[in-house]
């Protein structure tokens, strides 16, 4: 296992992923064997299943006109528009676990016609215009990590589809050290990002899952939110520009910190997914690269009790760098704290089975996480000038021990951070057995938290239970705000007869109890087309209105990303 | 002179403002008799000009047809639609210095033909609908203190126009003390929301100049900016939700923290200055009381010096609550400093004055403010729990001194706070002599400040004098950001022949200053009429196309305050 570093930097040398997952074939696991003797034991039935090759992935025909092709050729260079099967296939939908399903099955049914590789915003532009004129629909693709249908836009059988790949604008522009702030190229995937502003001292602090190959166009278009948002900030808190490159023209934002001069335009293309116009360029906030960082782990009662001390915390603007508390489940699961090469064998699939084995006896007794006791996994990180650093972990430390918490070995902290990237490639482990895995996130104020919590555990644990699929599903707090927090479910299930039928089924019961009890239907992986159906209850229909006009305005002929945001 | 309290609770007493200017008649007082000697040497005529009463302002005849005042009637109640003289007086225009000199001469041609109080959200639609139905144009009315022309709407001659004050809609709703959230009505002014919110030991911490008058609805429309945003943040940034009311139905928005559920349409709602609907309620993040207050003087080298020192305490996160630093002149013109009761005579009046004599001579000997010393008077001011606030003063302190500040005495800081809501009494003052004042805001980049600061304030200068005004233009920074800060300039001047035509030639030049050095046209005034010229230079044609493409949908008859933000 060679992701072990805690650098960023160290870690550009990834080369491409493959194709039907996550990350190269190298960096590949099989399932420990223990794990797979839990999983049997709780019931999931282990089916090895392999992806297809990759001749036999079924692709639509190509409908793109010769015409059209040889015009966008006359845009980019004949050498960056890719009509040949494995360019589709890469370019086909996001990361959703329903993504890989149906890629590893040999289903590339949504695939473009064609990959485009522009060099820069000008041939962006003159693409868009082209698409618009010629009514060829347009996805923009940053990184491809969609988890929620973003690359999979819905428009007629006969109109082609092209995916306009940024990765050549990956450019850091300008670094005006005075004021903080760097361009970066939109198709700058997070560790080069990172190693560009490493050369000058300087980070981002934006450190999602999806990081590895997640781009920064793609943070910016999805208000992506990363592990240490709670010292770094979200993304959108990091953009203080913008370069947009539309069907109808350029769009610059972002002439100060903040201004009163009307409604805060960037906030309007934040979020946008694709649909409104073509992130090229970010200007963002950045910092010092960190002189110190610290890792802890600990150990809380309970997550209800976990949960009032993180609000504790944010109340008392005494947010760590990251804040990931487990709930009971995903303590006993162990995603917090994944196996060490050679350690014990505490992997994200044995604990997970085991999560789901122990729940079902005796949650108060789950105690792989230790065995002398229960309770739930909180990690804590800080960042930043060595004694700034130490007095802020001493301070949450006061707090969290006056709480009731206690602190785990040296090595809790440190676990969690050289794990922070292996869920993804865990699932790739999953998937070959025949294992279903997903995830999805929501957020809400303090007082909404548990009502929300309860409510999407118990649908999604209750519609996959009533289809006989065992599920174990798990949950943390990773994001905290003054006036509320994130949580993020992870669920862990046999796949059944129909994988995707039941895990959109379990989805419409959690986006249904998001909704009661008053949550936000994503906190940062997007609306896409899957939480579609729970937007105007986000938004209202006048917000939905209001998204169809700006849309309209600024994409007349509707050929970006048809179908994802707003119809 | 009664306005001496230290809080903001003890000031919700304030009795109606005088009709030609700002706060009670009984809080009045003229200028020294030395500010007036001083004003005669720096060459700038005292010519002292009266409002005429009230019975000789020249009004309009009223448009509004008596089955629409009747129609209106029966949604808010005949007691709550007002044609009177005074009503409609008293609702023309806002508080720039341009509408005072318009009143005080008795020109209200800009007055609404009705003032309409509706009691709560419901009758706020009601109106709308029928104002949409019956083509009149509605202005959302709070405490009436733009600056930038933002309750002057333009529409045809023939059109009624009524003004929405939204005091009725005064209540302090749902308290959420777990989220750390509150409802407020949208027509609570900063006093009253104030006095409610300390009844539950909390407070918003929005404290802008205007806020004797200014409302909830207000701050959100215009996003305003208090002068504690470096502790408690901009009022967007305290907004967590807003209930609308629009032509087109009711809008409710925030139901998390923070979300991925596309863009922010809060934000866009922020900043809309009643252009899109009427913000009737606020949910908003809301704080402890204080425990511990402390405000301190320094005195820095210069300008330029002090503005690097804020940029360090801003790259370090030690931001005080509060932070002005004033320039050469104004710290001469003594506006951070204003005069004790029965003190030495340092008022704005008189110390504006000095400001523009020792300027002309010699501005390195500028020694008003500490004869012993120049430089340039700098005010931090840390609120919050008491060792937080101690060390944070000790933490700064400790930057300061490092580089180059002087501390001044003990006083320097409370006085500054004894005045902080003076400066628009002392215009009254100003007026009274035939003398002009006023200010306008901007801010930017760290990077670009330094040519910000000189573009505004050389554009503004060489304007008015090359009319033969005498101006002295003095500016303050007040509000500090990671990547920026704002810059605040105050003008005073001879009015000469036509002092509003001579205002906005030099408003004019400081607009397009600040266009060409990079910052934005406005930081926390707004954009109303006045900073229309360059919305399109900020924002783009097409983000000007947005806004009018959401105005349709929002508002499709454009009834709401045509003209303002957009046409």
């Amino acid at each position: 296992m060679a992701l072990t570093s805690t650098g960023e930097v160290r870690r550009i040398g990834l080369t491409e992923p493959v194709w039907w997952g996550w990350g190269p074939a190298s960096e590949h696991e099989p399932l420990p064997d223990e794990a797979r003797g839990l999983l049997a034991r709780l019931g999931i039935p282990v089916r090895p299943t392999a992806p297809v090759g990759l001749a036999q992935v079924r692709l639509p025909p190509a409908r793109l006109p010769a015409a059209a092709r040889d015009a966008l050729a006359a845009i980019v260079g004949l050498g960056h528009v890719h009509t040949h099967d494995e360019a589709r296939i890469r370019h086909c939908r996001g990361r959703s676990t329903t993504d890989l399903l149906r890629l590893r099955a040999g289903d590339a049914s949504a695939a473009p016609d064609a990959v485009v590789l522009p060099a820069d915003h000008d041939e962006v532009l003159a693409v868009l215009r082209l698409a618009s004129r010629e009514r060829i629909a347009v996805v923009p693709f940053g990184g491809g990590t969609s988890v929620v249908g973003g690359l999979e836009p819905a428009r007629p059988a006969e109109q082609p589809v092209v995916a306009l790949d940024l990765a050549r604008l990956d450019a850091l522009g300008r670094v005006d050290r005075e004021s903080g702030t760097v361009e970066l190229g939109a198709g700058l995937r997070g560790p080069r990002a990172a190693a560009l502003l490493a050369e000058h001292g300087l980070t981002l602090g934006h450190i999602p899952q999806s990081w590895e190959y997640a781009t920064i166009g793609g943070f910016a278009a999805t208000r992506s939110s990363g592990q240490a948002s709670g010292g770094y900030g979200r993304f959108d808190d990091l953009v203080v520009g913008l370069r947009v490159a539309t069907p109808v023209g350029s769009w610059e934002l972002g002439r100060a910190p903040a201004s009163a001069a009307g409604p805060d335009l960037r906030e309007l293309m934040l979020g946008s997914e694709g649909a409104f116009g073509v992130i090229t360029q970010v200007v963002a906030r950045v910092r010092p690269l960190p002189a110190r960082r610290i890792f802890e782990g600990w150990s809380v009662p309970d997550f209800a009790t976990g949960t009032r001390l993180l609000r504790t915390l944010a109340a008392a603007d005494l947010r760590p760098t990251v804040c990931r508390l487990s709930d009971e489940t995903e303590t006993v699961g162990g995603l917090a704290r994944p196996p060490r090469p050679g350690g014990p064998a505490v992997a994200i699939g044995t604990g997970t089975a085991e999560a789901a084995q122990n729940a079902a006896q005796n949650a108060a007794q789950n105690t792989a996480q230790d065995p002398a006791q229960g309770g739930c996994h909180l990690v804590t990180g800080y960042e930043g000038v060595g004694s700034v650093v130490e007095r802020r972990a001493a301070e949450v430390a006061g707090v969290l021990l006056a709480g009731g918490a206690r602190r785990l070995d040296a090595a809790a902290g440190p676990d969690w951070e050289r794990g922070r990237f292996r869920a993804p490639y865990l699932r790739d482990a999953l998937l070959d057995l025949g294992i279903f895995a997903e995830t999805l996130e929501t957020a809400g104020f303090w007082a909404t938290l548990p009502a929300l919590y309860a409510g999407v555990r118990d649908a999604l644990a209750g519609s996959l239970s009533a289809m006989g699929l065992s599920p174990v599903v798990m949950c943390h707090i990773s994001h905290l705000y003054e006036t509320g927090a994130s949580l993020y479910f992870t669920v862990v299930c046999a796949q059944g007869e129909d994988p995707i039928g039941s895990w959109r089924a379990a989805k419409g019961a959690a986006g249904d109890a998001i909704v009661a009890a008053g949550g936000t239907i994503t906190h940062h992986h997007a609306v896409g087309t899957e939480h579609r159906p729970w937007l105007g209850a986000e938004i209202g229909d006048l917000g939905v209105d209001v998204l169809r006009a700006v849309k309209r305005t600024l994409d007349p002929a509707g050929i970006l990303n048809p179908g994802i945001l707003v119809g």
